[in-house]
Order: structure tokens, then sequence, then C-alpha cells
């Protein structure tokens, strides 16, 4: 895992560098809206989801300089989602990624105008890259899917109605998995195949759901057996909302044998997209060992 | 003013139907979400927005049929607007157009989703415009950065922040009109232009600035002297929550004073667009007659 670990951080650097540069350029007032954006963009993490899209544009072929501007919108949507979702209104999370949540420094009513905010500077970037051709648009068009009402707003929805269930629900559960956490995994995965002619696309949108499903899998676990100095936010959360969760549904032993399901399931995927796809057998074990 | 109300009542019920049909149509699930975002959008109100667009497209020669997209985005986006700054968070309000917020029916976790969906479908209708050509787009943009944090979104934020503020200050009030107010109606008169070689583009952009701080004088003043079953939200909201409005600033005398002259303003302006704008005339009389 050291080449793994190498790599990771060289893309994770490399991006890191220019939503630094980004953010450094917004232009905005009055100040607090541009410290409130900042504030959530940099509060770091593991950038998952650009990683996965830049490092899937190498090995296929698309090359990461082309899929940057893709990679820091799908970015700017997942930090308005986790502002959003940590509203009181919402989950309630007083933190993330180790420090105090949007909304704890700046207050809800400024943190609702943040998220608001960051998702259209995404579409607003988003829309300069539509000029570049038709592909582009397609590329576009299906991170708003992703991130919409027959994606992410959706699963948050599901997940909103279903605190508190009694009888528990699979289907329910996999609506949940799959809108809420897969579709925008899924974005990063597919929008280099759409920059590319198509290439490897049936493999690389299966990819982005299962990979999706085992994130929220260890998430869901890790929410009951982790720890606040690794994981950053507040932990038995699921359980004081009462979220319907893998946990919740499966119990927590059957929860860890599907993460390892899941992981194969992501392993055969990859065996049939060419090229040296060594980073991304690595990355379904790096997800799998968030668990320790 | 009977001929003016004919077309009003026209372009308005075409669109409503128009609107009614996309609602409809709107394949999402959980119920509730699809509920929270049609029980907004139906909620009626002038829709000065879409009739605004489409009679200047008539007027210009795009045509209706060519923004109708664009107006139906348009009204997405201010209706998102208005779901949100309705949460208690932000302006509290319980009422709007004559019925209870949509946080008051649906609460306000899937009143946040509601909106962030309104304003993710928006951009999701206008990248499939995209596809038709680079004037699509840059009329596209030209809404996403109207509404966004140089725009609306900075409107807002500014409106947030100066409540309670004990010295008044009129470049303040200026930035706040201009962009939590007029870039939307300025999105509403520029896009027929942009649709069609960039016809009075100058023009249009200079009224709908003007007609925005039109609109917005009035509201200022009906929310001191307008009554509930006329306006169909909570009046008085603005002292209440002490917001930093024309009349805070100008005192209401002098608010009235400056309806007069912004509606010269805007009726110079028309003056300088060929074609039959008998309407656009009326349209500006029509938002200063909200006075009674």
């Amino acid at each position: 895992m050291a080449e793994f670990d190498k790599i990771y951080q060289k893309y994770l650097s490399d991006f890191n560098e220019y939503l630094d540069k980004f953010c450094d350029e917004l232009n905005c007032r009055p100040d607090i809206l541009k410290q409130s954006l900042v504030y959530s963009l940099k509060l770091g993490g593991k950038r998952i989801r650009p990683v996965l899209m830049l490092s899937i544009a190498d090995i296929i072929g698309t090359g990461a300089e082309k899929v940057k501007i893709f990679a820091l919108a799908l970015e700017l949507i997942h930090t308005y989602s986790l502002i959003h979702d940590d509203l009181p209104d919402m989950d309630n999370d007083d933190f993330r990624r180790g420090r105090p949540s949007n909304h704890k420094v700046f207050g809800a009513g400024n943190a609702i105008l943040a998220g608001d905010g960051l998702l259209n500077t995404a579409y607003s970037i988003l829309f300069d890259e539509c000029f570049k051709g038709n592909e582009y648009i397609s590329a576009a068009k299906f991170i708003c899917d992703c991130a919409g009402i027959r994606g992410m707003i959706a699963g948050q929805s599901a997940d909103l109605l279903h605190e508190h269930d009694k009888d528990v629900d699979e289907d329910v559960l996999e609506f949940i998995y799959e809108n809420k956490t897969a579709k925008l995994i899924t974005a990063a995965t597919v929008v280099p195949s759409i920059l590319n002619g198509g290439k490897f696309y049936p493999e690389l949108k299966a990819l982005g759901k299962k990979l999706g499903y085992l994130f929220q899998l260890t998430d869901d676990i890790l929410d009951v057996e982790g720890n606040f100095e690794k994981l950053g936010k507040s932990l038995g959360k699921d359980e004081e909302e009462d979220k319907l969760t893998g946990v919740k549904v499966y119990g927590l032993e059957n929860c860890k044998l599907r993460v390892d399901i899941m992981g194969d399931d992501c392993i055969k995927i990859i065996d049939g997209i060419d090229g040296d796809a060594s980073f991304l057998y690595d990355f379904v074990n790096f997800v799998k060992t968030r668990l320790g």
C-alpha cells in the first residue's frame, strides 16, 4: 500500500492546491459569505470523489487535467451537502472533520446560504465547461442529475423520512445507500468515461454504485465502532437520531460480512477495466481498511 | 389597463399550464419530496419573472417559445429562494401567498431539501438546453450567475448580515436591492436578448435592474402599509426582524417618491426599445400600482 499512499497523496495535494487557488480567487461579498464557503471547503478530508475521478481519468486515458474542473464542482456539491446535512433541522451535527460544523461557526442562516452558494457555484463553473462541446455538457448534466431529486437529494429525503422506522426495510436502505451516497461517487467514476467516448462506461457506472455501497456500509459501522479523533465527527449519531442504517437492518456482524462481499464485487468489476488499474484495487482496500 | 390585464393573464395562464404539466410529470421519490416541491411551485403568485421574460421575448422578436424553459428554470430558482428565505433560521415567515410556508407543512428539514431540489432541478433542465448551442449555454450561465454568490445569494447574505444595523447605509441597501431582488429580474429581462443575438442587451439589462429596485421598494412599502388578504404573507416582518429596508433608510414618504423616480427611469429605458413595447410601459405601472 506504500505505493498507493504515495499516489493518493499526490492526487490529493494537487487537488488541494487547485482548490486553495480557487478559494483564494473566489470573489464575493459580503465577507461572511466568502468565509463560510471557504471554511467548509478547506476543512480537508480525504477528498475521495475528486481523487477517484482524477485517478480513473488517468487510468482510462482521459487524463486528469481534462476532468479537473468536474472534480472541483463535485467537491463543491459534496461540501454543500455536508453543510446542509449538519444543520440542526437535518442531522444536527456539531462537528465535521474534527472542527465545528459550518452552522456552529456562522449560524444556521449563513450555513443555509453557504450550502446554496456552493451548489450554485458548482453549476456556474460547469456551465463554463459546456462551451467546450457536447461531451462536456453530458458530463455536467450527469453530475447534476446524480446530485438531484432522483439522486442525492432523494436519498437525503428518504434518510430523513425513515428515521424512527420500527420495521426495517432492506429496499428502503438500498434506496438510501444508492441515492444518498452512491450517486455522487458514481459521478466521480463515470465523468472520465463520458469525456472519453464512453470508455468502460458500464464498468465504471457499476463500480461507482458498489463503491458507494461499500463506503456507506463502512460509514455506518464506523458510527458505531469508530473514534472521534480518527473520524473528526460525532459518533453514535445514527442511533441517537434513530437512522435507518446498515447496522440497524443487517446487524453489526452481517454488515461487516457485506463489506467483504461488496469489496469482492468491486474487484470483479475492476478486473474488466484494461490498463493499469492497480490503484483502483488498492482504493477498494483503502475504503475497507477504514474499519481498521 | 384592460388590454394589459388580458395579455398578462394570457402569459400567466400559459405559463401555469406549462408549470402544472412539469409538476405532473415530475418523477421522484419519496412522495414527500415531490409533494414539497410541487406545493411551493403551485402556490401561485404573479409569476412576474416568467411573464416578463416571455413578453420581452415576444416584443424583441425572440419568441416566447424559445425562452419557455428558461422561464421555468427561473421560477424554480425563485421558488427555492422563497422556501429557504422563509425558514425559521432565515426570515422565519409562516405564510407565503396566503398559505402556510413550506416548512410549516413539511418541516424545516424537508423544506431545506425542497429548496435544494428546486435549485438543482432548474440547472438539470438548463443543461439539457445547452445542447442547442452556445447562446443557450450563455443564457443558462447568465441565470446561474444572477442566482449565485455574486447575485441573489450575496444579497440574501447581506440582508441577513445587516439586520439590526443601527447606522443605516444607503450603499448597503443598494447592494441588497441589486443582488437580492434585481439580479433575478435582470435574468428575466436579459435572457430573451442573449437568445436573440444580444438585441437591446444594454437596455434590457438596465431595465431589469431598475425594475428590480422598483419592485423591492414597493415590497418594502407594502410590508408597512399592505394587507394580508392582498399579499398573502405576514406583514410588519421587516420591522419585526429589524431589516435594512428602503423604509428604514429613506423613510416611508421618501420611499414613495423614489418609486415614482424609479418608474420614470424604467419608462425612459423602454423608450429605447423598438417594437410594440406598450406591455412594458403598463408593466411598470402594474408594479407601481401594487401600492394601491
